[in-house]
Parts: C-alpha cells; sequence; structure tokens
C-alpha cells in the first residue's frame, strides 16, 4: 500500500518530507530547513481562523505526498534538495498571547541556531513578534534583512490594550533593535490604514516601504531588483514574512483582513521564488491563511506553493553556489527541436 | 465602551431594540434585560470564528428592526413587554483570556446588581467562567440554579496550560462554589468526551447530566419537567447556559465544535422557551455560534430566536405572575369560527 | 410562450414529461396536471432569488429525465399516471407586479377551466393572489378549500405600499371572497409576526391556523386528519399552496425568510402525500425556493419531491376510485418471504 | 424615512460617518458628499440579489467603523476631509419599478440640489435612469458627462414589456436628453449583447464605447486619459455609474450577470481613483453587488473600497485646488531613509 | 511536541490509532479491527466525490487524535476496547472498476481471514459488490446477514451497460448466492426508484425491505428489535453496508445522490450502536460521503461517528460477553447525587 | 442516444442552439461545428466532479437561450454564422475508461468525417486520448497541429497501472504518431509535475513547451504569434485542447487539480479568439470543468465563453476569408461621433 498523496493515506508531513521533533535535535540537524505549524490566532482583529491555516497548508495539494518536488522551470527539487524536515505544529492555545510568543521564540531559536532554516505556518500575523527576533538572534547584530510582504504595515502600537497582536508585530521586531529598519522592506501595502501618527513612526524609523501605486506605476520587477540590490550590499541573508493577504482576496480570498488591490498569484510566486534565489534566506513565515473564508481551496493551494517556491529557490541557489550548471526559469522550457 | 466597528459596537442593536451604554447607567436601569456581546474566540479547541457570533446573531432577522416581536403562540411581545435594551459589544480581544474574563465578569455585574437580566452573546464557551459567578453574586449563596444546554460537559481542568478555555468553564465555575452542583444541570451531552476521570470528578461533585441516550429514551419533556421541579423547589432562579451545539449540526452547523446527534430546533426553541415560562430567568449566555462554518444563516437565524424565546418566555411569565390572562401556546391559535 | 433562456422556458421539462405550451390548448388538454413556472420574486421583503426556483427544482433530480417515477410505497407512477405535462416558465419580469399576476391569472384559468390541475413552481409567494383565485373560478362558489403550509400568515395588508408583495396575498385572496375563510387552513405557523391586528383581522374573518407549538403538542397526523375531514365534508376539492418555509431551515434552507422550528422533511412529504391521497387536489403552487441559499441542492431536491409527492398521491386516489388495488404505504415494502 | 430593519436603514451608517436623514435637509446640508441605500433588484434578468446590495457594502470592511480613513497614498481622509454622510436606504419594494425610480430620482434631486454629491449603492442598475437624470437636472443642459463603467452597455428598449429593467437604463437617460451622448463614456464592455440593432442606436447617437479589446491593446491609462480630456474640454463635471460587473467575476462573483474577462480590482481602484482625483464627481452609483453569490465577502470588500477611493479622490482634489501640498501616489510611500 | 488532533500535527490515522500495512500482516493481526480506505468514486450514476471520503472521515473530529474515545453512554472505549488499526488507503483508480473490486476484494479477504473486522471507508457503494462478499467468505455458508443502510435499494441490473456501478451491488451479492436474501435487511428506502420489474425480482429472491413510510408508522426502535431477533435466530453476525443517504440531507447532505425524508443523526447513531451491541459484526463500509456537497464538515463529522459508534457497540458486547458490567446507555449519565 | 437526465442530453442545448443527434447524421451534417459533452471523469487523480462538466458549461449564461451571439468587438455571430449544433452528452459511465474512449472516438470521428468541426465538452482530460486522434484521422498524415493549454504536460505514462488517465493523454497521443511532437504545443505549463524522466521523454520526442515563466517574460502575445506561425507554415489546421486548469484557480476555481499562478480568464479568452481567427480551427475539447468547486459559477461561465470565443474566431475567420469586411476587435467599438 503506497504513500502518494492526501488523498492515499499519507502520512501527513508537508507534501510527504520527513517528520522531525522539536524535542529531538538528531531528528532536524542537518537539515536545510524545518517546517514549523504555529497555529495560533488570537492577535486577529476581525475574521478570525488562521489557527488552521498549517493544517490547510499541509492539505493543499493534488500531486502524491512522496517527499518530491521537481520544478520545471527552475531543474531542481525543492524538498529533496534542500533536505526540509516538518516539525509538526507547536501544541498553543490561542487565548494566551505572551505564553505562546514565548513558545515559539524558543522553538525557532532552537532551529535557527542548528542552521536549519525555520519555515512558520502560521497562525496569524502576531507570531513575527516572535519568529524574526528568533532568527535575528542567531546573526550577527542588524545583518538580517527583513522582507516582509503584506496589505498592512502591522506596526502599530496598541491591540486591544495589549501590546501583541497582528497589526502590531512589525513594531515589536523594530523596537527590539534587531533589525536596522532601512533594511527592512514592506512590498504590497495599500488601503487606509495605518492612521498618519503611524505612518511618522515609520518614517522617523527609516523604513521603506513599496505601496501598491508605486508598485503598479514602476513594476514589481524593479522594485525586486532595488530590494535585492540593497538587501545584498551589506546583509548575510533576509527573514520573509509573508502575510498571504498581500495577494489580492480574488486569489487568496481564504484570510481574515483582505485587502483589494493586492498582487496577482503569479506575481507573488514569481516574487518568492526570485528573492530565494538570489538573496540567502534565513527564515521565513507564511500567514493569516483561513480556511473557513477560502474556496476550493484556492488560498491553501498558493500558500503551498509559496512554502515550495522559496524552498526550490533555495536549492536552485545553492547548486549555483556549488557550481553546477543551473536552468533559467524563463527560457524554454521544451524548444522544440 | 468604544463603538470601533460592525464587531464591537455598532449602532446596531438586536432587533431594534434601545441601545444602551454600560458606562451610563441610567441608560438601562429600569430594563427588563440587557444583550451583551462579548465577541472572543481566543479559547477554542479546534475551528474559531465565533468572536463574530454577536454581529451575526443581531443580523440574523428578516423582519424590521422596529423594536417590536410579538409572539404568536404566547401573546407577548418579547421586547416590548421587558423592555431589553442592548449594550452593544465589549471591546476585547482574543489573546489575553484573563484579562477579558475579568472585563466580562464587571460588566455583567454591573447589569445584573442593577436588578437587569444579562443576555451575553458570545463568543466561545469561555466567557461562562465569568459571566455564571458574576450573576451568582447577586443572589444569595446556593440560590441560583444552572441549566446548561451543550454537547460537551466543559468540566475539563486545562486548556494547552492555561485554566481558561472553552473545555473547563464549568468547572471553573463550580469551583467558586457560587452554584450548587446538585442544582447544575446538564442537557444534551453526547459523544467521547470528557474522559472517564473528569467524569469521576463531575460524579463527586453531585451535578445532574442528561446525555442524549436517556434524553430520547425518556422523552425531553420528561426531562425538563424534573429539572423545572428540582430548580422550583429550593432556587430563586436560574442562568441558562446555551452552547448552541447543544442542537444538532443540521440545525446548527455554524459552531466549532460540532457534534452530530443534537436537539432539533423545535426542540431547542420549545425548551428554552418553557423554561423561561415556568422558571425566573436571572442570567443568560448564548455562546458559539461561529457564522463562517454556517451557510444561508440557518444558525445566525436560530440563536437570535433562541434569545427571543427567552424574553417571550420571560414576559409570558411576568404576565401570569401579574394576574394577566395569558395564552396556552399548544392551543389553536385561531380556531376557525 | 417564448424559449428564452435556462430561465425562462427551455425544453428541460420537470422530471422529463412531455413538455406543452400555454398557447396551444391541444398540447394540455386531456393531461391529468400541468407545471407551469413562474419566476417571480419582485415580492420579497429580504432575501431575493425566487426567481430561480423553477429552474432548480426542475434541476433537483439525480435520476434520468425519463418522464417515469414509480412510487415504491404507492405502487403508482406519480408521471405517467396522472399524465403531467410541463408548460414551461411564464415570461415575467419581476419589476411589475400587478402586469405579472394579471398574466399569471389568465394562465392559471387557462388551464384549470381545461380541467387539468395546475401546478405553480414559484417563484415567490405573491403570486398566490393570483392562482388561488384562477383556480378557485372554476369551481362552484366555497367549494375550493385552501391549505396552506407556511412559517408565515401572508395576511399582511401591504407591501411597501402596494397591495401586492409575499406577505399579503391570503389577505387578497380572502377579500376577494373565492374560498370560505373557515375552510382556509394554514399549518405550520409560528414566529413573531404578523403583529396583533393582523391576527385580529384573521380571527374575525374565522380562518383555521395551527402554529407549530399545537402542532407539535397535538401531532401533525391529528390535525392532518382534521382538516380532512373539514374539507371532505363540503368542499369539492383543494388547492395547495406549499411555502417551502413552512420546513424547518434545516432541510430548507434555500430560501428568503427562513423561521427555524418548522416541519421535516418527512413530515412534509407525508403530509402532502397524505392529503392527495385522502382529497381532490384542484392546483398547487410550491414557492419560495432560492436556490442562491441552498447548499447541496437539498431545497431544490425536497421541492422535486414534493411536488412528485403530490402527483403521486393524485395517481393513488384516481386508481383507488377506480377500483384498482392499491398499496397501503406504511405496509412492508417487501416482507422477506 | 423608515428604520425598518438591517436592510432598510439602521443606524449602521457606511464605515461610521455620520447618519443624516432626506426629510430632514439640515442633518444633510453642507456635507460634501451623501450615501443612500437603493435596495431594489426588480429589474434583474436573471440572478436576483442586489437588494442586499447596500447592507453588504456597508458591512465590506475590517477596520473600526470610526467615520476615519485616512489614505495612505493619497495622503488625505477620504472622510472626515469631504464631510461624507449616510442617509440610509430608500425604503422601497422591488415590484413596482415606476414608484421606486420616482422615489429615488426625487431623493437624489434632493441631495443634488443642496449642493451635495449623492452616491448612491444599488440595488441593481435599473435605478440609473434616474439617478442620473436627477444629477443632471442640478446642473446646466450638457454640462455632466457620464463615466459608466460596465460589462454591459445597458442600453436596451425593453424588460419583458417595460421600459424599465437593468438592461435599458442608458437608454432612457439619453432619451430625456440630459446627458450629451458624445460626453457618455462607456468602459469594460464585452461580450455578445446587445445585438446589432442597438449598437447602430447607439452608434447613431454617438456614444464613445470602450470594448475590452481596445482597452487591453491600448491600456486603461491610455483609455482614462482620454477620457479625461474630453470630459474635462467642456463638461462642468461627471456621473460615475459603476457596475460592479466591469471588474472580473475572479474579483467580484457576487453579482446578477458576471461576464469573464473583465478589469482587475487594481485597475478598477485606481481608475476611479484618478477619475475623482482629475474631474470633478457630481454624482455616483455603484450597483449589482448582489451578496448571495459573493463568497468571503471579497465582492463587498472591493465596493466599499471603489466607494472609498472615489471619496479619497475628491478629497484629494480638494486640497490640491485649495492649494494644500498633495501627495503623490505612485511616489514610494516610505524611502527608507 | 504532542499529537493532540487534526489541528496539532497529527499523524492522520482514524483518530489517531495505529497505523497498520496490508502486506505486514504482523501490523494487524490480533487487532479487533481495522479502518481501510476505497477512495473510488467511477461507479456513481450522478454527483461524484465520493472519492475523497476516506479523507473527509478521518479529518471529521475536533478532539485530539490519541487513539483513544471514551464513550461516555456505554462506558467503553470504542478504539482501545477494540484495539482497531488503520491501513490507510487502497491505491486505486476510479477508471477500472473491475480492476478496482479486485484489489479491493483481496484485501477484505485478507483482514477478515485474520480474524480482524474490515471497516471500510468509500468510496461510492459499487465497492459493496467487493467487500460483503469477501466478508461472508470467511463464515460458513449463509451464516452472514446484511444490514443495508440506504435510501436506495442498489439492487439494479446494469450500470452504463456494464454490471458494476453504485446502484447495482446488491444484487452481484445476491446473484453470488454468498448471503441469503431472507437474511438481507434493507432499511431507509425510499422514493421512485428502482422500478417494478427491480421490486419484483427483489420479492422473488425474498428480500426483506423497509421504506421509510414503514419506518415512520411502526417507529425505527420496532423495526430493528425485528432485525435483531431474525439475525440472531440463525446466523453468526452481520455486515453492516451503511450509505449516507440513509440519513436524510439536512443531516449528511454531502453525498452524491440525496433523497429527502430520511433518518435523522440521532436515529443513525443510535441504530449503528445498538445493532453492534446486540449482534456480532463482522465487517462493514460507510459509503458516499461525498464531501464536495458537504458544508462545515457535517456530514464528515457524522460518518466519522458512524464509525465510532460501531466501534463503542462491538466494544460494550464483549465487555458484556466477558461478563463485565456494563451501564445501560439510556440510564442517567450523572444523577444529581 | 439516450435521453436519460439532465445529466445524459436533455433537451437543453448550449446557448439555444438547434439540437442534433449522432445517430442521425442528417440532423448535423452541413453544421459548421457541433458540440457533445463527455461527462466522465474516471481518469482524476484528485478531485472528481468534472462529469458535470457539460451540464454546468451549457447553464453557465445569463442571456436567452435563443441561438445566436453577436460578438461586439468582431461583428460576427460565433452560432448563427457558424451553424453550430448540439449532440447532446455520450452516455457514459466513469468506471469504464476503455469502453468510454472507444465510445467518444467513434463518435468523434463521425462528426468530424463529416466534415463538421467537433467541440467536446469534458469530462476530465482522458478523454483527449480519444478525441485528438478522432481528429486527426480526418487530416492527411502530420497536417493537424495541435495546441494544448494546460498547467500540467499530462504526458505520463501510468495511472494507478492503468495507460489512461487524465494524467497521461497527451503521451497516448503521441505515441500512436498521428501528430507531429513538434507541431505539439504546451502553453501555460507550471508546478511541479511531470518529473525529470518524463520531461526528458517529452524532449526526445521534440514537443514546445511554454511554461509560464517564459510566458511572463515574454509575454503570451509573442508565444501565440510564434505558435501560429509554426502552425501556419506546414499544416492544415489545429486541435485546440483546453484543460481549465491553465486559467489561474482564481478565475477557474472549479476544477479538480488547481496550480495558482495561471492565465487570467481575459488573456485565456483572447488566445482562444485569436487562434481561431488566425488558424483552421479542426477540433477542439474543453476540459476538468467541476462544478462542485466553483463558486457564482464563475468557471461555469468561463468555459461557455472560451467555447463561444473559439466558434467567433471561427466566423470571423470564414468572413474573412470569404472576403467580407471584418472587424479589428482591437479598434474603438464606437468612437463617439
Amino acid at each position: 500500500m503506497a504513500r502518494v498523496g492526501n488523498l492515499y493515506g499519507p502520512d501527513f508531513t508537508y507534501l510527504g518530507i520527513p517528520g522531525a521533533d522539536l524535542e529531538e535535535p538528531a531528528s532536524f540537524t542537518g537539515a536545510g530547513a524545518a517546517i514549523l505549524g504555529a497555529p495560533f490566532d488570537g492577535g486577529t482583529s476581525h475574521r478570525s481562523g488562521a489557527k488552521l491555516g498549517p493544517q490547510a497548508i499541509r492539505l493543499g495539494d493534488y500531486n502524491p505526498q512522496d517527499g518530491k518536488r521537481p520544478h520545471m522551470a527552475l531543474g531542481v527539487d525543492g524538498l529533496l534538495d534542500t533536505g526540509v524536515v516538518d516539525l509538526g505544529d507547536l501544541e498553543i492555545g490561542s487565548g494566551d498571547t505572551a505564553a505562546t510568543l514565548s513558545t515559539l521564540r524558543a522553538a525557532v531559536e532552537t532551529v535557527a541556531s542548528a542552521g536549519v532554516v525555520p519555515i512558520i505556518l502560521g497562525g496569524d500575523h502576531t507570531i513575527a513578534a516572535a519568529d524574526i527576533p528568533a532568527v535575528a538572534s542567531t546573526l550577527a547584530p542588524g545583518r538580517l534583512a527583513v522582507i516582509h510582504f503584506d496589505a498592512h504595515a502591522d506596526t502599530g502600537d496598541d491591540h486591544f490594550g495589549s501590546p501583541f497582536g497582528h497589526g502590531t508585530p512589525m513594531r515589536r521586531v523594530l523596537e527590539e533593535g534587531v533589525v536596522r529598519p532601512e533594511r527592512f522592506f514592506q512590498i504590497g501595502l495599500r488601503g487606509y490604514w495605518p492612521e498618519p501618527a503611524t505612518l511618522s513612526w515609520m518614517a522617523d524609523q527609516g523604513m521603506r516601504c513599496y505601496e501598491m501605486t508605486e508598485i503598479t506605476a514602476r513594476g514589481l520587477a524593479t522594485v525586486l531588483s532595488e530590494v535585492i540590490g540593497l538587501v545584498g550590499s551589506d546583509c548575510d541573508g533576509f527573514f520573509l514574512s509573508f502575510d498571504i493577504d498581500a495577494v489580492d482576496p480574488a486569489f487568496a480570498p481564504g484570510t481574515g483582513t483582505p485587502e483589494p488591490g493586492g498582487l496577482s498569484s503569479n506575481e507573488a510566486l514569481g516574487a518568492v521564488r526570485r528573492l530565494c534565489m538570489e538573496l540567502d534566506l534565513k527564515g521565513m513565515d507564511l500567514v493569516e491563511v483561513a480556511p473557513a473564508y477560502d474556496h476550493g481551496e484556492i488560498t491553501a493551494y498558493l500558500a503551498n506553493r509559496l512554502i515550495l517556491e522559496a524552498l526550490c529557490g533555495m536549492a536552485w541557489r545553492r547548486a549555483r553556489n556549488l557550481g553546477d550548471t543551473v536552468r533559467n526559469p524563463a527560457a524554454p522550457l521544451l524548444d522544440g527541436r
């Protein structure tokens, strides 16, 4: 009896990769990356449901769960070539945010300090207040860039009287001082929040924010080149914090605070891939997938692939750095000769 | 109490009744009852979404929002005859349970101590750990019965390491000692939880639990008569804690932990009405309505009516106690003559 | 009658029965019954969508559209044995109610005066103001009973300033004087409408209304026996006006003004069947199916079968009256010998 | 104007702006704009449901309903800076189109003649036959341009025998002669309707219609520039009639007659914003939002923002005209320094 | 890191029971029962989707996936006390029915001949043509009764020219002669299929079929007692073939050919439990769960519990037969003393 | 061809075009094209449901089913000008793939050999193994190009042990040798399948595959020009095999194996139109529409229009070839003069 998919008897790790256990370091030491679920949505301000994000992202696929994913355009296997493992989900409730952040931070530090790239499946964006600092703590001060895709800046100061919520994590991260604001890039912002006072605070820090109007006018490729240039110049790598609502609700309805006017799925997938091909990914979170508002699983599938594109980009970069011949993804796949 | 969204206290009251403000006692003093929303779902163990319950319950109606609801079968008006007001929603987050319970407890005490029957719209069942004691505190010790409709006993001892969650409130209530266990009635239990150790604890307390098999065998009417007899003998009134999952998922799919095999909507509506006709309602919560899992708004409509049947029952009881002529709801509505 | 869409009269007949054309009397003369769609929802007070009811009811089946439906329990074929035809849908808009009612009334009179039982697929309940009088006009005065299944009495006097809307048709029918109020039976009423003044008007007329509390207390079978006795004594037959919201929203979510606490599908199907077995059906409408609020097509399937049970009951009654041996549906289908 | 339900004018205003009452001119005099709901769908030819559009548009947001919306890219507040109020919904039925149009026309004239920009939330597009002439009547003849976003020309001559329906309003408007056909611009047309005879009539009038193939070939920005040039040259302002089905069904599934191949949400939002920044908005309707066909509320959110972008564009234009420093929305939001 | 549910890192067997492998007999030998998925829907005649049934049934739960399920009313643990294992799914396509049936039959024989009760998760009902004979082959001729819950008799002779499809399996089973027709019980039949010729064939065989009208008239408890008496008298045990469409669509919308008028979830759960308490279950299939038509997972949850009630009934029967004290499920769960 | 249901050939033709019967050649001889439904989904590897694709595609429209579709931008009528007829659906099961392919192949050959362009409504993509060779057999060897839009190459070698399934048809087609691999174009590929061995096989054949990264980089228009040039040079015409999952899931969620990052609806519609304007369409299939996963019918509508754009392109090409004046679709529809 085979194990060929979420249909035919999977063991239910992400795409069938090997399982691992946070309490048994040997199970993940030496892995290229490690998936970790953070089923928490106590920090949402409106529609909740991101707690079931990790489950949906793991289920969001129609191919065999065989631990292989050969990328047609890149010519690498995002799973086999990176050696990624799945640590399962943290056992955390949603009603005690401080405890949850503490648990998550310790877990991510454990993974990252073992030289393994942590990939956290949210959960709402509150968790970035823990996972970004945890990764930053394993690098020299100021050497971790953050590239943050989101419709919202998440730099608010207060969440119903608490410092922690899904609208505040980036402020907490910057306040910690573990990331340089001028190497904190926000891509995809739009809409009517935050208010001017918070924007002023952000400006005072020196953040670089790409609102959708600028992105539309200049083109996403130009924006990415600019970011890549800045990160490449004086950072050791980057943390990718991807809020699924950076993508337009048409492509990602399954989220809590959808804001029309966002990226297409093709743009998002290509951006994540390119960043991970050209820069050194040190950690990642993929947050705010709320399956209750999804339909036809399209948001879950997109989130599943955003993780996979990151892994494939990592694999391609590693192969290139080793001097292997690598494919140019824009070259003809098969040229008819 | 702020007015910060369609979630937190818009001027859209339950069925168009007068609005009131918790911070202005004059706005609710003298009211017969007061609606209060508790948009919290940080205590859910599986599917979240009950945070949007208050909004859905208020929206769950097709009739004019004119503050009137003449009950055909009872011949009273559940709104006009009780003088119920709507306090809006508490402005609470879902990520700090202890703070939320404290805020809710104070609010309910304020209402109940003013002689107004508080009716809390959840939110998940965690909130019962605050609202039942708050009401009990306004009566003489041991004089408040609790009638608890639910598929689950909610007497667990732990929620991801915290004492508070939607599986533990009734244990907390009993531990406080403000309600006598032998006057704590559970109706609608079924399934595979809790485990024997918790059942033993419950038995040691002396609770009375009606599992669905007993209810099916004896009939719900018989069970209710038994409960009414016991409450009527030595209590001053009762708190009605109604978890929507007491009702079968066919009638109430919009909830977090649906358990097949429950009550029908007709049974639930009739039970709530009868209890409020025959006993003195001192407080009520209606919890675990999670609109994201609803369809065609049928759960929201049912929850809206469960509140309304309670109010109509109260109005009928009051009229009868005043010596007014009251209708027997089972008598022909119009007899064709 | 035009053929202009999947909405207005495609050659997709109810269960594959022969098509007919209202403008060609020969196409339906001699038929036992005739289906006629009235895709109108301009009279709804809340959620619209009943306009697509006829299409959904015709599509609501998984069996071959072969024009045959042998009823297991009754031993007759509801289609072949009645000789029912499908006239398609009236080509009517929803924005001019008076014109629509006039068109419908003429159509139903044409059918009924040809000795064919008209079965109208709504559309919202506004149409009853036309179809009931149209059928009544073909009988001697006062000889048509009306049996009206509904959560609502539909005896209001005004619809946004107009006499016509889905809350007023029964008042219009009674005002015409074509039906005796004491032979106008309402079954399934519940909730908080109409207000006392309208109930008084109804009482003054002498209507007989069975609210759900009475039905629950006495049993539906008892209620039906009472109605059958009264109709059988001094009427020539009955019009069955079935609002799908008589059924509980769990069984029929696809409707505009769902009211919890209604009949089960099993009760509804059995009631329609029994009435048509024991009394002479002269006309029928099945209204308020709004597919946009349905899920899994369950409301459409139920509506499809309610029509079919009426036809099967008619066929059984006809066979019995002809002296044929007929099955007792409650007898064992196959007795194992 | 009554307050009779969650549909008809609850005290739940658009984004928390101040409420106003059409019968109390002082409540809106001096406002920059006024929201007015027209819950009518009696003119739909296929899927109905637009009647609940106003409710869905008002509910379509996750931010606090605090009456503030600072636009990040424009640096203005679309609510505070315009002084917009909400008049609630007209209390209109859907079954008497002529009466409804008369009521609406009077209401819009009242608003517009007070110097307040009316913004009508539909409802189906039938209403444009009333609201465009009402606004035109407050300007000198021929000085109002119409910019009409839609998949359909809406210039049919007949709706089931009536002059009014959602496929005919623009013909009625042009027949009135209150708008010059060469200043009536249609953007987003596509598909297989209307037939050649109607296109000829339109050509004879001298309308300017941008079908999607032309828009795709030339680019939306070029098209908008052309329109802006023409309107700016000899009109005093424009009426924006936005049918949500101008947008592709992927971004706006919640509508009655979706036609694939339309604009993206980003294009639509940007177009509305730019038009209101560069031209003087005199009136607007946003029509054909049918929530029953929406999912995850994405259509409702988009509609909510289309209104908001119009208001923000107005605010920016006003600020610029006053000589205030205004932001170029395509400039970097925060430039990292 | 714990394994506490489908949310927190399950290993994804049914409710967390131990996994086993059909190719390694030691992995299931000695188990009391074994779950086996048959993801096949090539035999459906209308809506497909049952292929994803096994996945949905395994996911259909909110409790920890900890391999324990203490049954409150029975006082046994359906998982621990039976020692049930999960064999995963057969790797079968849906396009070659004959091959699939052959694979399934061999698998079930392997399990049953090892003395393990096979419990097959369908998949459509076609599979009964393989799994019933496979179990029958392990008993003496004629000693296996079949109790078949279904809206449909499934005794057709042809499926699009093939002998195999979801409308024909019971004919194939009876033709094999491995089950005595007079010990083949059908419960829940209703509707308009099969046609008289097939009913005659069934009568000629001597089957015992309980149509819903008989069940409603006599009561399900009476019917079950009759069946239990007949099976108990001269069979060694029974195969339970449960088509989810025996249950009314309100409780189980997620299926391919829903037929209104069926059992409630409470009736279905109670019936399965009682049969397994009073008779010896030799094998079971649970078929026709089609998740694409489900909502809020209510069908999946019900199917999950139907399996569990069978296991709990088995455990209770085993305990009683061993002389252990067992609970009467209808006795008070806790009696308040 | 039987008429056995709403699934199998009701008299509800595509957009109201004339019906025809495969068994009566006179009914389609002389037609320009013929629609043929293939309701089969036995070859799906994950989510099934494509069996109901033909019904959904025929229902997927809001305009009158009057057999006319004047294309605004092209100035031709895709139905009247081509003379297309509807043959209904093949009466085929999903459980015997070999038999189904044989039936389909014969049917398509019958149509194509009569000089009629067959347009097959799937069903899953398995059917391409029959319909492409059937069309190729009517042309000289190697003179039929294939243009295949898909997210997946469908060149696998095995489907659960069978040669036929929806992942293998193109391999079967190429193995037959009826199409030259260098004139087999794949457009829209993306993701992580097939594995390198299959890609090598494809490369060995000499196929030309456009992965989405290349398409994004070069632009779809450029890619299409390249394909058109190659096909035009040495083929007589082309078969268009369009898998709806070539389109992004946002625009086409109703499918079995959605892969994010695909074409927009506007791109897809334009591509199909342009290909049929510039090349000679010899046959077409439109596959993998699975309505159970659709929402708001948006996928069904898109599929309906993809067929229609092909027909309109054909009509435009025919008119141009006859020397008629034809419209440039990118020219202004109405130019305001």
